[in-house]
């Protein structure tokens, strides 16, 4: 930034061009040195500016000249935190993309859908798969919007008035460096958006929690539907019980979305300022923007390897389907009543009782339940309800929930 | 939506029009009556269901024919969310009209400009309040785009499939109530779309929380530049101090703010849930939607009428600067000493100690410290060094702040 | 209060006793009167002191006399949130009896322990609920120490330096309401305080959504191993699927936590006030305890309702465990094969390998596959390996885990 | 703690006493080679305990015999955060002694006490700093409370009951490192013990940020009555405005607050674990435990760093209660005027009223504007109306706010 600023003003007639030259020809700081001279003025930029000055004596003068800490903070966060979305942005189609790859390959891999921790309809694993797809798609557009945000800077001074350097040099500078102006500039850059930033990255790792979760719940050993990829000769589960095989990763996203959840609030917390700034933003973000964004980069390459590689058990899957005998055809079966003119109260319970029935053991399957009710007989008859009651029924929607991805994502 | 889900149902030829006709006859639901049946069934939506269906008994079979309660549920909430998020940004563009007007009446009314609670520089009240204006324009823009994100609705089933209804009845209802379709709906609408929006609510709660302190500053006692609104003849200020006059409506904003951003978290938490849906978000939903609303609102009005009514004391403004004695004009000083040729580090600490001289009463005023050394004198004039030192020098870039805000806001 | 400190200035001589007379024969105060006078006076304490003034003619003058606003307020909120507490404390001992009665009722249910939601080793029930017991007694002392941080007052007038009453009078006031003094007032009680008990709440609130998480974890279908109360023939667990029994007060009770925990970050938000105070904490202290406090209230009722009722299926319990076919004793089998001089971890690999052959099938169970290996047989012989894979082998812990519980609680 | 573990097996037979001999030997781990092997076995327990057994090979079978990792772990994290809060209390100890010397100094230096940013009656330095001293001890006896739940250990096991050592070892383990048995453990430690460590660190950094807060508030240009140390010829207040003198110390302070704050508030959702456990806590507690000590170690250096050196300006104090002209007796006077017999809302107009006019300007001191009130002078006279309004006038609560002091501290 100290190097564009000290182009712009030579291009706009400010400062001489040999002094621009002298600091371009700078290639690296002396951070050690930096470090010595801040343990003496207490101020990071202006032992920043001491240095460079001092090993660009051709600029010497002119390095910083008309500048505020923050026109060079401020704008090369934006620099810095725009090269940082890019990278999630990157990661997260990476994503996007294994998660699209194992919906389409279980498109039709029929498992229960769950509803409070119960068995709810069939649905697919892919139709599961689907929809993050589409929630990372959201977060995909929620960080792309708060990384316009923030891929601003400004050079306007002090008070954000242009007291130091006018507007021509600012938008040169802007130019160079890729960012828009922020009109709202007071000494610093605006900190609702750093905090809109966090809280897309906070959504994002939600959606990350959400899918780790789901693959907890699906390991879980009465559930055994999918496993987290297991280096079985090497890997150790437990220290103590050899037989264990647990969800580690998956435990560990749950855990680390927790903390950019914290960060992103703290980061609210940092909009209100003093006047045109008070500096209580900047302890707090020298450690909340770099941790959430290494937790989010980390998060998401365990997540892509959590999906790449998991252990889908369609046997089991179908197993678990068919221990429901038949009471996830509860609504079906409820809503051929109601069209066949019972009422839907009186359909309600009967199929109620009848599932209970099955769950307490005196009925073996839902059919049979269904089958000892006169009514349900006599309105929609025995061979309709064993249709009903085929644990290989598929659910219908699934093809328009697949013709929509498709459409979405193109021939692939 | 259950009237628009039966019509739709009979339109693609599955329920009867008369039932869809007697179902839009019902005008209204009798709420104590739902309140008694839920005290039975424990379940909402079964009791609403069971009580529309007694009042409206030609349409009694098909009301809620394969609709699980969460597409009615979340349907509705879509809607009631949309038109809530409309209220708030008609009052937001009211209220940055209000900030629009003041700021360009205040467009050069200078005063000091603060960092750290120090005087920096001089700025203008107005280009303090067209840095709002711009930051309530994100809140906007931040606003729509989650509006956009919930403005949406599903029908399809219990855990997503359409195992109830098809596509094109869902397609139907949507149209007719103005939303989106959620594609990634499982039993319900995705969590993290009102989580966005929350999280953009707390943001503009910020926004208005930085107006509210700034306005608390000025109004200290030792500050005096602006005043809240006050009722002179009935107010009580305090009810032990008469002479009080304190500026309890911007605290109030800035302690309201801190519930909207706390909503905003838990609404993060609840992004993930088990499978197809668990129903903790529920409970706390209906606490922090409609709370996060209200105290928008609430907030929204109130800063409209502070910013509307804000007595602004333009001459203690011009006081506090002349108070400076020309201080804050060193970095001006120092620029020029270092385009004369001085270095930078010297100048620094010349016109550093020559402050200290003013701030200590050594000195008189700026000016007459600076013409005490030698080296400015000869390098920038004493003439020079007193135009720098006038305190009714105002900012140079107040013109381009102000332009671009023309140039947004077209001719008033 | 008002009236405490009008009887307490009469027994100083400083207020006639006739008036402190006059007042507390006012037992009821015109809150519409009250509320019609603020619309006035913008200023709640000082519309109460006139409307009480007007009510009790003979104390007129002397009514709040030398008295602040939160002289008044905050004594005031003092007894109200210890109150508040005593309520919460006492919900706390019969939720705790509760749970005490049901661990002991199953000191000897053997069930499976589960870490990363995978079978680990067995426990009891019992053990789990002694477990809660614990926590909830630690929960107890933590709301304990923040009552006693909260049941202060303070009479110190406008900024605590006792300029309207004197220390004699607070010290009256307060003994007559059993509230302690707050030494560290300025014109307020100290919001570290308040604070703290949201915190010892938000703990608590945590404690009770463990609680209910594991019971929706017991519930779970697959699990199976304990249900919520359910009133079989009227309560309907899906408006779609009469076969839904599902687990909604153990999720409510884990949505609302996330409210009372929301709720005490903000708490901590309000403790650094300007100066003597600023009342940005009064707004949003008007939402937050209330409805910590009632949340919490009700979170016990639930939590109380759902330990009295829970359904326990020992019989589930005993079948899950005996579904692991005796891997779950990987770390018994270990350890007698370190004992016997085999190397740790090889010993660590052959178990490992052993129960890997169990879950894919190999081998029906772990003892067998167990006894194919040669080591295994040579260390510690066939008879042990069946004895320590027998799923009827119950913890030996659990003993001393009672024997502590009783002596906690006495003879029962 | 697998040291003492051995130990202990030894002392009570179970292992060879040579084993124990042999591991204590060992008083190093070979970090790195830990980690090599940990990228094998992808756990770093197991990792840990395969590298000492190599190391020590005389303890190889022996080491971690019987134990679980969380053992080990949680109870060394016991200690870890025993010590560290030692450590946290004995800065604590540091800083409430430097507040309680500058109470002590400035018992009688006189200054405005401030409510709303606006002034209200005086108060001393010494009153506000006493004020701190009694919030730092609250803090004090939380972190103490909370230091005593975490300072636990368990070893009993992979569920909690003793399957792999007895009560005996525990106990022997326990009394060895100075550790209470958490007598709720599962696997592992619970986390409501962790939680309300950080908690109590939240709520001692929001007092932190509350003296901050005060700083520079008192610091401000406007109000200059106190100001950070400031390293005079070296240090650089602003890299463009040499002029500056910037409270920067307290602002980070201020900043860094809202961390400590989010990490609380996140570990207390660390509290709900599946069944024995489940290890979402783990990653994160890697972060905020380390993270939450370190910022608060470094705040409590600051902020005593800012006690020790802060620059009080008394003249400053005494010119801004002089500033104010009197009207700060307001309190005063209307109680006067009430104590005479006049009507409590007349005497509270007559005195805003006054107040007003020396505020608009139209009258140079509030004795005046009273003298011109006949009410006020038939009432009490003018002699005490200037007595009441001296500037000179200083609370005579003071005498009791440290004679209390004084007796909590003993004599000095």
């Amino acid at each position: 930034v100290e190097q564009a600023a000290l182009r712009a003003m030579a291009d706009e007639g400010i400062a001489p061009i040999e002094a621009a030259d002298a600091l371009e020809a700078l290639t690296s700081v002396d951070v050690a040195c930096v470090l010595e001279r801040e343990a003496q003025t207490r101020h990071d930029v202006a032992a920043f500016v001491d240095v460079i000055a001092q090993d660009a004596p051709g600029a010497a003068g002119w390095v910083h000249f008309g500048l505020t800490s923050s026109d060079v903070v401020d704008t090369a966060l934006g620099m810095a935190l725009r090269d940082a979305s890019v990278s999630v942005l990157a990661n997260l189609t990476t994503l996007r993309d294994a998660v699209l790859q194992r919906a389409v390959e279980h498109r039709e891999t029929v498992m229960l859908g769950r509803t409070h921790g119960m068995p709810a309809e069939v649905t697919t694993f892919g139709a599961k798969l689907a929809g993050w797809w589409h929630q990372l798609g959201r977060d995909n557009q929620r960080i792309v919007d708060a990384m316009g945000g923030i891929a601003v800077g400004k050079l306007s001074g002090a008070v954000g008035t242009y007291s130091g350097v006018g507007p021509a040099v600012e938008r040169r500078v802007l130019d160079q460096l890729g960012l828009q102006r922020d009109p709202s500039a007071t000494q610093i850059v605006q900190r609702d958006r750093h905090a809109a930033l966090l809280q897309a990255l906070a959504l994002h790792a939600a959606t990350l929690e959400r899918i780790a979760l789901e693959i907890r719940h699906l390991q879980r050993a009465e559930v055994g539907e999918a496993n987290e990829p297991f280096a079985a000769r090497e890997q150790k589960g437990s220290s103590a019980m050899p037989h264990k095989r647990n969800p580690i990763v998956s435990e560990q996203v749950c855990g680390l979305a927790r903390l950019v959840r914290a960060n992103a609030n703290a980061a609210v917390e940092n909009v209100a300022l003093w006047h045109e700034r008070d500096i209580s933003h900047s302890s707090i973000e020298r450690v909340i923007l770099p941790d959430s964004f290494l937790v989010t980069d980390y998060l998401q390459s365990k997540v892509t390897w959590l999906i790449d590689g998991l252990v889908v058990d369609e046997a089991r899957m179908r197993a678990n389907v068919a221990a429901q005998r038949g009471t996830i055809a509860s609504q079906r079966v409820l809503l051929e009543l109601v069209a066949a003119g019972m009422l839907r109260d009186d359909a309600y319970r009967t199929v109620q009782s009848a599932a209970a029935e099955v769950r307490d053991g005196s009925r073996s399957d839902f059919a049979a339940a269904l089958a000892d009710r006169p009514a349900v007989v006599e309105l929609i008859g025995l061979d309709r309800v064993r249709q009903l009651c085929d644990p290989g029924w598929a659910p219908g929607g699934i093809a328009a929930i697949f013709a929509e991805l498709d459409a979405s994502c193109g021939p692939d």
